[in-house]
């Protein structure tokens, strides 16, 4: 069993992460719960600050998107990194964080004019700009506001990562940014340059997701340099930042071989360098956005069995309390899962079943074939790694409310995000004078 | 174009629904906004309604799992269905809504010792049992509050409809229910009638979703049938109820060909009667469950066009400010669905464009390769048949709020789901001490 963080069994034969008994957490929290590993997180954080700092003045930003909570944007503050946010809403959290706004990076296809104007008001760092319509409606609103802003331009390079299809973002079918092969990207520095409010600061591409292969990054960052040389070339203008996105794979099952963030940061630095040799440029300060890599290996679920199915010749099904609801990913994109009987966590995973959620839907499955310590009724089952994109992507469908989220740390908890209730589950809903 | 329910395209040019302009739709509520034609709706519940209760005392239950909402189940009690619930959550709003709870049935494969205590505590009609651990729970809590509960067994009858992967349940490896190939459904039976606080009334099977083919329906009924003619052999018991699920096709995209709600009740009712005859039984009621059949067509989701992006010999994205978080359904089936431009509603669709999503996410495609009319920036798309499992399922992936809903007849509109807000994005969040 692969376990991370503060992750070990300890004297009890259960699961401990954070110097807390998971079978207390349990106790005092419920299932499902979300509970993250603060050292293992804070550890991830610095772990990529560190690698992208001794490249020079590299600054790595939190992605958001992966797991998006008030206190979390606190600690990611404290730690000294940035924040790529996409959304008013996430914004809006960085914003009641207290996160420094400066450090803010504003992504997304098509934010709205009300975003847009949100985020220079609040001062975000830097307007990452998608597509010629934002260029246009942000120069308005900073032209309104009498004020300049800072902007990237999101360019899609034309790198295929090696991912699963939902997750390339780097080829040029893409809803995201200006193409680089063919030219809008150019088109689109111009037009930028030409934007009296905006001050052009860098470019920025993301190549994919759980990606292990550093060459496919220090393969884009070389694209990004050579089009960086050219509009020198052609306009005289030099970028101060290249922003190459994140994407960072992480552990999740066997086979998946996590790069080295050292080894990120050195792939990326290096084909800076190079190529800032080559063309006689400045080497621009290098950000980087890793989410699911500083935040995914830091969190568990922890899950009760409820029902135990067991049909001979085929299959043993273990029903949990939870399922596609708190974490969509195994349906939504086939994703696979390690996953372990918190309180068995001595004993020795000697049978396969299959993890099925509660949700009135076939799909909603956790994990097929999983080794489990021979489970029953009322057992813990933890599943790893599931810190990025759990929370971030869940719903109330079947009007299950969302679990609670504790964050651990030296054997002790603090609740982090309360538990949904019933009366949550209604407390939009309205009825017309003529139904009641 | 496809326009069900009140749908039409007025004098302006544009698409009317429930007799309202849905460009002043966008201008009271803004988008994305939900919209639920109340007649289409209503209609679509008698047309189910009268389908089986012409063989002889059909119910007909609204399965909530497609969108449950406090006003909806208030027009499905005046209609005279019942509800198919399959949580707590869902049996909240039920009960919120002042839903008769004679007339709910209660479903789900791990339905927590809470969730039965509150179905029987309320009083619900049935408790649709999925395993015998849920038997036993259920008998113990009925004991304890010295009630007796009608139940229904779920049944997993071995038929495959001809649907999505994810959609199939009736075939035997599935995490639902007593299976009838193998003997373990019997057992079942035996355990039931043994338990002396509930009463076994009948079965309930689930074939799959999205079904087209009536004969399916009707092929699994005699397998039930079957089942109850070797029951009333071995045991003497005879079942007063046949719930044969849900799973009636609808019009989403062209090649999808909707059965008629006739034809199915005829299907499953003539299979049930010649069993009946064949095996000297009375004849149980029918129990059936369209969910998406009812609200499905009914709904459409309106969006504004937020950014343009064309790839030269590849694609022209059009992106919307929704997506994969108020319509997960093409992002985790590969759904499709159809679209128009609604101010452009009696313009042709002569532009083939591809429908993003504003979520930070390649795979927030709402359609890929939809024919619309020429489409520019501010223009509203209307994407069908969006009534069920959208609203149902949505996120707040990206920290995005999730979107009004509203019911439209007669030329009136009525605010029956609040749009969520920025601030609703960090209600549950806390922040412990230490970070403050």
């Amino acid at each position: 069993m692969h376990l991370t963080g503060t992750m070990k069994i300890n004297g009890f034969g259960h699961l401990e992460i954070g110097g807390v008994d998971t079978t207390k957490l349990v106790e005092q929290y419920k299932t499902p719960l979300w509970v993250i590993d603060e050292a293992c997180f804070r550890e991830n954080c610095r772990v990529f600050r560190n690698a992208f700092q001794s490249t020079g003045d590299g600054l790595v930003l939190y992605a958001c998107k992966a797991l998006c909570n008030t206190a979390l944007c606190k600690i990611v503050a404290e730690e000294g990194l940035g924040l790529d946010v996409v959304s008013g809403g996430e914004l809006f959290t960085a914003i009641n964080a207290g996160f420094p706004m400066k450090k803010v990076y504003f992504h997304g296809n098509n934010k709205s004019p009300d975003e847009l104007e949100m985020a220079v008001t609040f001062g975000v760092g830097r307007v990452v700009v998608d597509n010629f319509q934002e260029l246009k409606t942000l120069n308005r609103i900073c032209q309104r506001l009498k004020t300049k802003q800072e902007i990237l331009l999101r360019i899609t390079p034309g790198v295929e990562a090696h991912t699963h299809e939902y997750i390339k973002t780097g080829q040029i079918d893409s809803k995201f940014g200006f193409t680089l092969p063919g030219g809008e990207a150019l088109t689109a520095v111009q037009a930028a340059l030409a934007c009296d409010a905006l001050e052009l600061l860098g470019l920025h591409c993301h190549i994919g997701s759980q990606i292990f292969e550093m060459q496919s990054f220090a393969h884009a960052t070389e694209l990004m340099m050579d089009f960086m040389a050219e509009v020198f070339k052609l306009t005289g203008h030099e970028f101060k930042e290249l922003d190459i996105g994140g994407g960072f794979g992480i552990y999740y099952y066997p086979g998946d071989k996590p790069g080295n963030p050292v080894e990120w940061a050195e792939a990326v630095s290096g084909a800076v360098q190079a190529k800032a040799d080559q063309f006689g440029l400045k080497r621009p300060r290098i950000i980087a956005e890793p989410g699911r890599a500083i935040v995914g290996p830091a969190g568990i679920t922890l899950y009760t069995v409820g029902a135990i199915k067991e049909i001979p010749g085929i299959r043993k099904y273990v029903a949990v309390d939870g399922g596609m609801t708190d974490n969509p990913r195994p349906a939504l994109y086939g994703s696979r899962y390690l996953a372990m009987v918190v309180n068995k966590a001595a004993q020795e995973a000697t049978e396969q079943v299959s993890v099925a959620g509660k949700c009135c839907e076939s799909g909603d499955m956790l994990i097929w074939d999983a080794w489990l310590a021979p489970v029953e009724i009322g057992d813990i089952v933890a599943v790893f790694a599931t810190g990025a994109y759990n929370y971030a992507m869940s719903s109330n469908y079947n009007r299950i409310p969302r679990p609670a989220m504790v964050l651990v740390k030296d054997g002790q908890s603090h609740l982090i995000l309360k538990r949904e209730t019933y009366q949550d589950m209604i407390r939009n809903d309205l009825v017309p004078e003529y139904l009641k």
